[in-house]
């Protein structure tokens, strides 16, 4: 049987994760009244211009008490004050999730912060572009990408569950993790990625970047992301991001050795293995 | 007042680079043969059905005898084999050039071989795709893109004038360097990303890949390339590729050392250089 849909929900942040869950939800769950919570008026009113949300609110309690679903959607950082100011007026049934990057410090902190009214349920829906604000949110955007959701033995499996429906109504692939599988895995395939991209675009002095071509720009294309966004995964995820670093360090070094030694079978089985992982990994069958 | 066209082509390799070439000498000179050399029968019969050349041959010195202008385009490891079969047939006024990715090692073989006639003008088209062979040839690939031709004090000013023209008339946006130059830059801007793109492809374990979203797909999609060209780009341009390496290796050091410390204002910093550096090059009066 399908469990009752939300008929309040409250999203804190309007960006464009934030503003394009609101605008799936909309989309999916027409009953549901959206409430939007922001510290700027101008994202507010934009999310209100685009239909994402019906009412918008500069202070997240008011909304937060009546809904049945709060979604945070801010930057990372500015979870635990939220988490804070919204924990005394929670309804006994109400569900908090939210769209974070990193999730081991983030489900803890909410942990401790809910205490033992198990309302939190951990959720990374992995969707972006290298846009920004709720103007570039689209109700697209979710539909047919993955949705990692990380329960821990602390937490209500009713709720769980509730969260998993709900990511799958707006049209999202579920995978279940550990906060701590998650991060790990994260940190190699969105984190690191990340951080590769950043570091490459500063490598190239101005007298080499006018050689750039589609290789250059597609490698570099992450860099063009949100400052503020990547700066928090980065500082709530630092173990396996460093982690991950020293792994590729390794293999760079690797690498290197081959090229300076001359080594072309190696080279070739290097690039012949990850050819073919690449090429295992895009099948038709496969989620990219 | 414009130099002569060439009327009579010989591209040796007719794989998507090659193939592409041809295609778009069709569609720009429509005056001119189009000879194809290739080992393979397969790819000189799709080339032949694309349309991409007139006649096809297993043997290079029987058209390169007649040709105003030859065009090595098979992976830079088979280039000398090439030179050294058509050296005694070439025409006094022949031009060689060559679509290859590295140029230092490939200018110095090319000019050896071919000795004093100085025919050889090497050429770096800057386009391709994760495709490969004559069937993926599009005439429109080169249009738009970069051109990298590199002189020598050795060469011949007035054939260096005409293979500008002529990648001019495929469209393209001809830059000048010199070998040397031309090896350092695309280390960094094209051999290095395409390591680190295969490199990390090889990263996550079979438990984190389920996580990959789109990030990680277009950071991996150059590790799709052939191995073979590449294989050739790294052995044909081993300083620069390991200098790039090292100067990455220590950005990558700088920045694990600022997670690893919590420096958030320091990763904030890069971040943001990161960034801007990124729209500055994309602006749209640059080119990608």
């Amino acid at each position: 049987m399908m469990e009752p849909a939300f008929k309040h929900v409250t999203i804190i942040g309007v960006g464009l994760l934030g503003g394009s869950v609101a605008m799936a939800i909309k989309r999916a769950m027409p009953g549901a009244a959206v409430a939007g919570v922001g510290r700027r008026r101008q994202s507010l009113d934009e999310a209100l211009a685009l239909g994402a949300i019906d009412t918008a609110h500069l202070d997240a309690a008011e909304p937060c008490a009546k809904s049945d679903l709060i979604i945070l959607a801010t930057p990372v950082g500015a979870f635990e004050a939220y988490l804070k100011q919204i924990a005394p007026v929670l309804r006994g049934d109400a569900i908090v999730t939210d769209v974070g990057s990193t999730k081991a410090l983030v489900v803890a902190a909410a942990e401790r912060i809910l205490g033992a009214c198990r309302a939190f349920v951990g959720s990374h829906p992995m969707a972006g572009s290298d846009q920004r604000g709720a103007s570039a949110a689209r109700a697209d955007l979710l539909a047919g990408a993955n949705c990692i959701v990380t329960p821990t033995p602390q937490g209500d499996p009713a709720r769980v569950r509730r969260v998993e429906q709900f990511w799958r109504t707006l049209g999202m692939n579920v995978l279940t993790m550990s906060p701590q599988e998650h991060d790990a895995a994260v940190a190699r395939v969105s984190h690191l990625p990340h951080a590769l991209s950043a570091l490459l675009m500063l490598l190239p002095s101005d007298k080499h970047l006018p050689a750039a071509a589609t290789g250059f720009a597609s490698m570099t294309r992450l860099a063009g992301g949100d400052v503020e966004m990547w700066r928090d995964i980065f500082a709530t995820n630092p173990q396996e991001v460093v982690a991950a670093i020293d792994e590729y360090a390794s293999l760079l070094a690797r690498l290197r050795e081959m090229i300076a030694a001359g080594l072309t079978g190696e080279i070739e089985s290097l690039l012949t293995d990850a050819r073919a992982r690449r090429q295992r990994h895009t099948e038709p069958n496969n989620k990219r």
